[in-house]
């Protein structure tokens, strides 16, 4: 694909662009196996980045490079990072409400950072990639606000297929698929924690819907412990880690049963998404 | 792989097999668009299934067969369906809650299919795939019963990459990914359906969870025009179609810009998720 400057009034194209679940693992997964050939050859031909971490992106790509040659070698790819501004709480304009520091109420509609500023090569006709350091950008990732920016601009937004941790836990889950909510985090005070698993667990009761969280790795354990200690006997909780990767896997039981496990040990250090409902 | 019957005591495993979203569609797309080789190799060497529809997945394996030989024929394959219990407002036992005829209630625990008969193959040793006519298994689609007793049965369950609908179009529309809720289909009467999307804008607003549904294809201009006739101007909608087919498209806008549309053409026939949010 050419990469000289394209007529200025069709604007490219912004990819999001899928990376393997491997980020931070100690033995990278095969990228065909995580990724479909679309996928890759995209990625190959794309010159202009948007990334969270341009140092996972380049990374990521000399691994794309081994299998489908780069279009143009990894040092004249343009890449531009993310402000800070949109990792912290999730770069969804006035919404952290999943994040960590974030509270719950509408936000000003007013962008903390330009998104359209980094969109700059896609008005000129280029076509770029949006990835976050690991799945899929924008989904429990940052990134939305870019793609919010391109709609605005008319630039076309394609997302291209990889893995989705929140989804393959969901699917692995047991749990109902058909009618399903992404929490992101739990609060870290152990009394506001319970209060909210407690609230969880009542809507996914009530209603059905199953509610889907994540938390750091190196928490993993002690919400594990608060979970199967808070829940009631008869809920299903299912967690999932390192799907993709070898050695993945899921556990899916009911608490009366998570209780008879030592759950010490039940989780590593590798990022998990946990899943409760009927 | 060999498929002679393994030793008894250590069951197979059930993947978890997505499929392409061109179900029905005149032009299908390439397979390797859309699943990773490891996907592929996956579903190739599986001789034992269970399926939303056995003719659906035999063509899907016919295409599989065509980029890497199935370990058997097509004819000497086991292909079990999931009963029609499983179809009509998803298998989830007792909630039918995002389901068209589904109810909100919590369920008896009791399963009104046998589908721990189903898993018998993988209980004696057989890898099985758990496949639906589009996308993934168990998400937004029947199959969370087998999973679930795949769990109970002691089965490793194993999800493969591979389109995800919802996850894709909630990518791309530019609302909140780290907060949000898929809740199914919306009712068809039409001051039910006004009644649920005020209730879901008014929750969107609040919390910040983007809401993701879908319809029945024929109906996708009625929702459309009821969507952007009941919600606020400032509200933002996505919807979108045909995602990783050629002409797949997702457009983002405010309310307040739909209504300059014609919405009577905006949207084909085909399978659409919409996204509502701040």
């Amino acid at each position: 694909m050419s990469v000289a400057a394209p007529h200025p009034a069709t604007p490219g194209t912004l990819y999001l662009v899928p990376t393997p679940l491997d980020h931070g693992c100690d033995t990278p997964a095969a990228l065909d196996a995580a990724l479909p050939r679309h996928t890759l050859e995209t990625a190959a031909r794309l010159t202009h980045w948007v990334t969270e971490n341009a140092k996972s992106t380049r990374a990521f790509l000399k691994r794309v490079d081994a299998l489908t040659p780069l279009a143009q070698p990894l040092q004249a790819l343009h890449l531009a990072e993310l402000p800070r501004a949109a990792h912290k709480q999730g770069d969804h304009v006035g919404h952290g409400g999943s994040g960590r520091n974030g509270g719950n109420g509408r936000g000003s509609g007013s962008a903390r950072f330009d998104a359209r500023a980094l969109l700059a090569p896609a008005l000129a006709g280029h076509d770029m990639g949006l990835a976050s350091e690991a799945g899929m950008p924008a989904v429990a990732d940052p990134g939305s606000s870019i793609v919010r920016a391109a709609h605005d601009a008319g630039v076309p937004v394609a997302p291209l297929v990889g893995p989705v941790s929140l989804l393959l836990a969901l699917a692995a889950s047991g749990l109902n698929g058909q009618h399903f909510a992404f929490v992101g985090y739990l609060p870290q005070d152990a009394a506001a924690r319970a209060q909210r698993i407690r609230a969880l667990e009542a809507l996914a009761l009530k209603t059905g819907q199953t509610q889907l969280f994540i938390e750091t790795p190196y928490r993993n354990a002690a919400l594990l412990y608060a979970l199967v200690h808070t829940l009631q006997p008869g809920t299903r909780l299912a967690v999932s880690q390192g799907l993709t990767l070898a050695g993945g896997h899921t556990r899916s039981l009911r608490v009366a049963d998570w209780r008879k496990l030592p759950l010490e040990t039940a989780l590593g250090r590798a990022p998990a998404v946990f899943a409760l409902g009927a």
